[in-house]
């Protein structure tokens, strides 16, 4: 069978997904064919000139038309249209890939995440990060005990594209289509990492304390006179407490100059460590027992996650290889009906984190997840 | 006039400190001279041992004894040792130098920054850090605006000698002895080498949400059977506010496996940002307007602070260099009779923020400094 | 006009072609149309599956069979077979891109460059990369001057797939197949690069002395007892004059340990300098007058070369990208029936470093290019 | 009994040398005592100041006056300066500490050697990196085979001192003075240290192709109108056979931007590698067996080469302390009355390496060492 794809959105996200989409025969020729069916969007000319360039079949602007044409939604819309396709997708058994965060705030997180519950349909929240190598292989380190028991963990996510005040606003400055800035667009990838990296063995994220900064309070819009208020955070700050008692700092900023797609991961455990610099995605710091400092790994080889599939040793590759290896794994987890991670479960986890930190910052206290 | 010295305490930061005097006459030659004349020890052998190696003339078990006898104090002790003979000394107005933290407690710090303010005698605290080229270099970018507005730091401090279980018990697990552990130990560093950078531009701390966290709750005692318990934090995290509404997080472990004595510091602004990091103390990270990416300086030119007393470019000095220049300043200053810094008031400062980040751990909740 | 393209050769680096032509119309949607016609080899069963996969319509084992059929030859074998293929196909004004380098030895490379003379078609030698953004931004600010005059160069290119003497024999140890071993697959990488980015401002390499050395003498071969003798160099180093007086070291080996793909460039300058490094190919390190030391500059910014095609920046790119931008110029050039390079002119220049050094090391002196 | 030390020449690498004299008692106690009595030098009054600074208790324009009087003599002058001090202490069995390289000439160092030979005091050059812990803990993992067999080796010296054509002249652009430029000051380095570290396992060098450069043919003299000529080479390149046949690329720069004293040493085995950089000096990046790539490994360890007798791990030393190391080994050896390396034998064979690379040059040809 080969799935008819939707998307709803054609920028950005889009691209990389589609550009997943059509990689996967050359390279991962056990995944299930994809058609590249239709493509929702509000701006019909830019939206048929992608539809053309992406390789899609059909654009329409109301994506209520493609529910029945397609067997997989892709929902790729600034975080406040998350909701209603993608329930509504679920609600017909439609499976549904999202984009991260599940939603602007903890309800919509909820809502879809109940919608999840009650369908068929398999429900994928986008967090690409989790298909690096080097992360893979990180968790691989982690789950066989080579850094002992977890005891600390860092997530520092930092960009630098609205250090100037006189860069543009867009949605992302909106609390109204984001639901926050930096702490969900950045930091929603930061904890699904930590999730996934360490939810196994320290639990589900228990206790936060969090503080949410906004540095430019306006910002000009684009072809238009006069400026727009900034209503999300710039920059978040966090310390974490997991089940198990290890401990945390999370941080983003999108002001952070000089730097700019730099997410750090590291983790402590009491026999080792890891660190990992999404700059220089295909490598890995680890310092694991016997070894007297960081070892420096590049994450390339023919046993190392998904490298049988692309080049030589050291033959690296980039940032969009990421959503190869998710589209693979969903695709073929739907293929074969099997469950598939991170899914709107995971989505929400992520959300409640975020949100208890945005009570943490409210309230000026320490708060339960 | 030379000054005639006395050291309470006789192992590791004493030898730091004596190696500095010992140093000045070559490389400083204008400082004033110093006679390095008593060191007050427990252990009578170890201390005689001490004293020849270090260049005293005199030993002594107590502290009283040598008040009258010298020009200045360095008091090297324990944490909780060093209230009484800084008062004492400075009810005497003879000028003392105290090891960081101020005090294990901020009553003790209190009362020690109101013995200072009542004496004519200098009150040092031994920050040695700021004595650093490239820190020195980095506050005069950030006072120049190299940085612009100043928005976030970080203050991360990370050792691992206490990552094993079986590493032995010492006055630094003791809250009795210490006050705190990461915390006092290496976050007050952090406090106040951030106070020193951007203190002048942003103010003082102003609020702080924090969290204490002890891995390892007992451990041996060398030369004992059994253990005692770790009454002190092995690592602890905070987020904090300064009074300009610049925000930071700051980090310490002493079970971060991999890291000696990593002390890095960050400072972001509106047009730049500085990094540095302690392993490799002759460089600091510099994006100022006009860079694409950090530039990476080694600080060791003649024009830049104290290397032309030293060597040609690229010559690097080490960590126990800063204990030179440290007591340079300190000894030059009394000399001239002009103000010190940092002096019992900034240890005070510093041991403020120490203090409220242990109630908002033990509240729970964000509070003022 | 939609290209009918036939290659020669399936394996490692057809796969990075095909990956290239495929990718071409996502993100180079002004590259001619592509047609993936006609794939040769010599295993059957395994061409049938590479054809499938990679996208071809058909396939042959003769390669004089397709060039009737195709518009453009890739000629993607081991040196040896460069020159009959390529040689028919552009006396058929077919053109050709082939592999690198040219040939396995001067006199067949020269065979090829004269043939390409007398053609009308284009002939392009494959040296990727040239394509690399940050290579390009490095001879942006040679040829702006920002180096000042060129002085010294450096080439360094370590892999260590055959540090181990029970790695497999392959036709890359046989001087008959590939001409030489570390010298011609790997340095010729690192001479057209020091061409590329400085021949504009140096001239030609002009002398050079070299020395040739092979560690293990003779490997494995799988399938089959007993071992084959390697006839190649397992690693070559040499030093370089320029004409215009530069000079400069370069250095390949396929047996230093713990380098995978680790091609190194260095410029230095009377006024500046730039470092690269192939395993962290979105980086560029630059001294530029001014700087007090080298700026880590990550090449992606939509200014950058070809970056506006791809992500936002610090989402970066990988190693197969140069690909996809070596055949989009390659075919833009071909359409647009405009000079391409490196060509087979290129490609000869090449050979005679390479060339060079072999006598070099022969006579045990210095010769001239 | 107490070592009378006379020190010929009062300047930079006086002053490393006194320093280190004086350092001993503190963190060497086990040294034999010392007495800074004489120092040397042309200019009268710099010459007072720099006794009085370094503790010399008297001071003469004549070398023949010390060799009375003291029983040990350091030579620290201009290389041409080198041989009749050094060769008139030895005829009086006065130990020789002569800094490197051990002469301005082949001829000359033969002659040192020589009397070296005939004299029953020892002799020593002052090849000063030997003591760095890092580059002594690479020589143990050497040693004890975990490299395997030495295959290739690595050295490069960069600074950047003369990068500007108006930097002053000095002796060190003096053939007459100097004998050779970057070749002998920095070069002299890279041959010790690879002598020093594979050595035992790979023998002598044993030939060498070789090349050196002039990018400023004049320099301006500070004080004078006018220029003098620079009749050394500011840059030189080499690639180099030892008697095991393992191989190695040398190059050295004073004109390298961007680099302020960085050597590099790399050595690559059948099963590991080891590379070092002076910038870094406390830091040895080590693949050995079972790594996957370069571990970084602080070499601040109290069971690393001297450490125990410094700080605690990560406190770092800088580049004088190679110089305490050396003096304290050599005073140790001289009241012991054991054998000490680097000895003249040794400069005498660096000298061989250095006089066979400006054959080289001269003769563009590879020559025997």
């Amino acid at each position: 069978m080969s799935y008819n794809v939707g998307f709803i959105g054609y920028r950005f996200i889009a691209e990389a997904h589609a550009n997943a989409l059509a990689r996967l025969p050359m390279f991962f020729p056990d995944a299930p064919p994809v058609n590249r069916h239709a493509i929702v969007g509000r701006e019909e000319e830019a939206l048929d000139a992608a539809a053309d360039r992406l390789g899609f079949e059909t654009v329409t602007t109301e994506w209520e038309d493609v529910l029945d044409a397609v067997d997989v939604l892709y929902n790729l819309t600034p975080n406040a249209v998350h909701p209603e396709p993608s329930i509504a997708a679920l609600e017909r058994d439609v499976p549904v890939m999202c984009e991260k965060p599940l939603a602007a705030t903890l309800p919509e997180a909820e809502r879809m995440a109940e919608a999840a519950e009650r369908s068929d349909a398999a429900a994928a929240t986008a967090f690409n990060y989790r298909f690096i190598p080097a992360i893979q292989h990180a968790k691989g380190l982690i789950e066989e005990g080579h850094l002992g028991e977890i005891r600390q963990v860092r997530g520092r996510y930092y960009q630098d594209w609205l250090v100037d005040p006189e860069a543009p606003w867009s949605w992302r400055n909106s609390e109204e289509m984001a639901g926050s800035g930096a702490l969900g667009d950045l930091g929603s990838h930061t904890v699904d990492l930590l999730r996934y990296l360490v939810g196994d063995v320290v639990g589900e994220f228990d206790r936060v304390g969090g503080r949410l900064t906004t540095f430019v309070d306006e910002r000009p819009v684009p072809g238009e006179s006069g400026t727009r208020p900034v209503t999300v955070d710039d920059a978040y700050t966090a310390h974490v407490e997991f089940e198990s008692g290890a401990v945390g700092t999370l941080e983003a900023s999108r002001c952070a100059d000089g730097h700019k797609n730099d997410h750090l991961i590291a983790v402590y455990g009491s026999e080792g460590a890891i660190r990992f610099s999404l700059d220089r995605l295909n490598e890995l710091e680890v310092k694991t027992d016997g070894d007297r400092g960081f070892e420096s790994v590049l994450v390339t080889e023919p046993e190392d996650p998904y490298y049988d599939h692309w080049w030589p040793p050291g033959h690296v590759i980039g940032w969009e290889h990421a959503f190869v290896h998710e589209n693979y794994e969903f695709l073929t987890a739907l293929d074969g009906d099997v469950e598939y991670h991170p899914n709107f479960q995971d989505g929400l986890a992520v959300q409640r984190v975020l949100d208890a930190i945005e009570r943490s910052d409210r309230d000026e206290t320490w708060v339960d997840v």
